[in-house]
């Protein structure tokens, strides 16, 4: 035991553009390695404060509920269900990729008959779709879910219309942003969403660790009515609850170091502005977009329908996906993202998120996935570096 | 909120002898702050099953199911419970503290009959009460659980007796190791642990935000034959596994960074020796309760029961448990614990963990302890701060 060494710690050089996580910015990597306060340390409870007032900020809302759960997004996901949902309960999910999916399991585990509207992978679902379901299904429902930015197709599936329609049902509306948040709007108080859960690796730019969630009062006053305990412990949020707001009861040993670095990341994120860092995204992807286009390679997702924070692209025929994304990698550090389920192996996934959303990184991964196609024979439009180049040029300048 | 704008992040300098998190060596913090990786980097595979093996070494097993769970210390408790009860098992707990207690209630969402062997806090349980409890159940019982190190009383619950005990009932024994892992001997093999879980914020010296887990063939079989599915998501291992074993499944994004700083805490433990580093828990420990003697206090926890991480010290009649904290934190930024449930108010929890666990870090809080009680008009006896400073020398010198 003694004699076992591993050796030193060294990290590669990246440029994250997969699916997340995205690059961190170097304030938050400093704030990161910070040293540790206690938990229930007062300048510790001020850093709590400060990163619950600026998600509200961000979800731009003024729930009082609005807290990072100390996981990973699917923990803020399993956090709403588990809290909203009871045994007997109904609930109704829009499914269009694998995260709508990844809600109807947490929910049937939550012993929620769980009902599916579904849309193909690559496209959003109609509201209408929602609606006539809705008056289809036997007694309440307790909550329709919804996927606003899918990451695994690269969709933004409008939540706003699903809100009214959740409610004139007499449901909640519970939305994933986990892709979308910080990256593109998320008007929580303005859509009436009820509950939203978030990740920080994506538009926030913060290490993978933290899910920010808000729940509304009515989606508080849910939790409270309950019949039945939680049935996680850890994800409680009547106890989750007790430690974030004014009593300070101690629950579970908050990821202090993480917490640093959200609020470094959501500062990052309250200096440049809402409304310039949508705008900055927007630009990104369509200037990935127009790049990718100008090389003769075909998106997966119609203009209307895409988000600002990934781009999916269809791997040409007789190109070897895998094969580009390990050259993309081992020779130039860039990392993106393959399909998952039924578009694996058909697709790349290329995020624009956050701190990884610059215009050097999108010419570089242009320029690079030319020389790896061209590498597998297959031939891009004469000067479809240069011309990619140009088209980022004109669509960042000109906001096209 | 644009015009939404936080002070600076200011971290002020601490010394955290609570119990939990302890204080970070500067080399953890830096592997923390490094830039990040992929989650399914084969950079980051490689940390990954780094981490997974120093793991193995620290819990002193080769269980192959050995790897450190999205959350902190208390979702190492729920990952375990989840995954080896179903509703209608039966499970067996012992309590001493607020910890065991913890487990009691995670047992429940589970929907297990759940019984209880209990001590005082402060005490330990007698194994032997443990066997006659069993022999008066009814039908088979899933698992005994028990937590080796209570948080709560400084109480170091023997366990190796309760696994005998346990699997001549044909039950799986769970340790809750927490302020136990990387502090004082977790022989997970040679104890027959089925599963232990743990935190990284106490002796191992990391920050809080992982829950290291090994669970043995046994307790891995028990997984694989559940009837039922896993109520948590995030937490069912039987994913989770796919992702930290040969197939590199993707479940969710691993916290990156935290699993940097594991890497190098547990390089350090290495480096030092898991031998080495016990007996520096025990003379710290030793050293505290000489110089706290020396002072005239009273240790609540009988000396064969101390804990060498945590010491449990009981409040001088007249002296305001409170005031005292708060004076240490802001005069010397010297964090200790308070007592917790029925010792609420009646002791101090004082910590000399992982990193914390230095002799400097000993006199310093002795001499301010004696300081802030000399202001509440206690007289210690004469010379007592160089006789405590004394008690831990010779302590430490002799090993006694």
């Amino acid at each position: 035991m003694q004699g076992l060494r591993m050796p030193d710690l060294k990290i590669p050089s990246r440029v994250l553009m997969g699916p997340g996580p995205s690059d961190v910015d170097p304030r938050v990597l400093r704030a990161l390695g910070m040293p540790l306060l206690g938990h229930l340390d007062p300048a510790f409870l001020a850093i709590m404060n400060d990163v619950m007032e600026a998600l509200r900020g961000v979800f731009q809302t003024t729930n009082r509920l609005t807290l990072p759960v100390s996981g990973t997004g699917s923990a803020g996901m399993e956090t709403v269900l588990v809290n909203l949902l009871e045994p007997g309960d109904q609930a109704l999910v829009v499914v269009q990729g694998l995260f709508g999916q990844r809600i109807v399991d947490s929910a049937k585990r939550c012993g929620a008959e769980t009902h599916v509207v579904e849309a193909p992978w690559g496209e959003a679902v109609d509201p209408a779709a929602v609606e006539r379901k809705l008056g289809q299904l036997p007694g309440p429902v307790k909550l329709v879910a919804a996927v606003h930015a899918e990451t695994s197709t690269g969709v933004l599936q409008p939540v706003r219309p699903l809100a009214e329609i959740a409610h004139r049902a007499g449901a909640l509306l519970v939305v994933d942003c986990v892709t979308s948040l910080g990256g593109c709007p998320v008007e929580v108080d303005a859509w009436e969403v009820d509950a939203a859960f978030s990740g920080t690796q994506k538009c926030l730019s913060c290490p993978p660790g933290l899910a920010p969630i808000t729940l509304n009062a009515r989606a508080e006053e849910c939790v409270r009515a309950r019949r039945q305990p939680v049935q996680s412990w850890y994800l409680d949020l009547t106890m989750v609850m007790s430690y974030w707001g004014q009593d300070r009861v101690y629950h579970h040993t908050a990821p202090i170091s993480m917490l640093y670095a959200l609020r470094e990341a959501l500062q990052l994120v309250l200096e440049e502005g809402l409304e310039d860092r949508f705008q900055r995204h927007r630009l990104g992807a369509q200037a990935l977009a127009a790049g990718l286009e100008a090389m003769g390679l075909q998106l997966l997702v119609a203009p209307e329908l895409r988000l600002p924070s990934l781009t999916t692209v269809t791997v040409p025929a007789g190109v070897e996906e895998l094969r580009v994304r390990r050259e993309l990698l081992n020779d130039c550090g860039i990392e993106i993202g393959g399909g998952l389920g039924p578009l694996k192996g058909r697709i790349w996934r290329i995020g624009t998120m956050g701190y990884s959303c610059q215009e050097k990184n999108v010419l570089l991964l242009l320029t690079a996935l030319e020389q790896a196609l061209r590498r597998q024979g297959r031939e891009t439009a004469p000067g479809a570096g240069p011309r990619a180049a140009d088209a980022v040029y004109v669509s960042s300048r000109t906001g096209a």
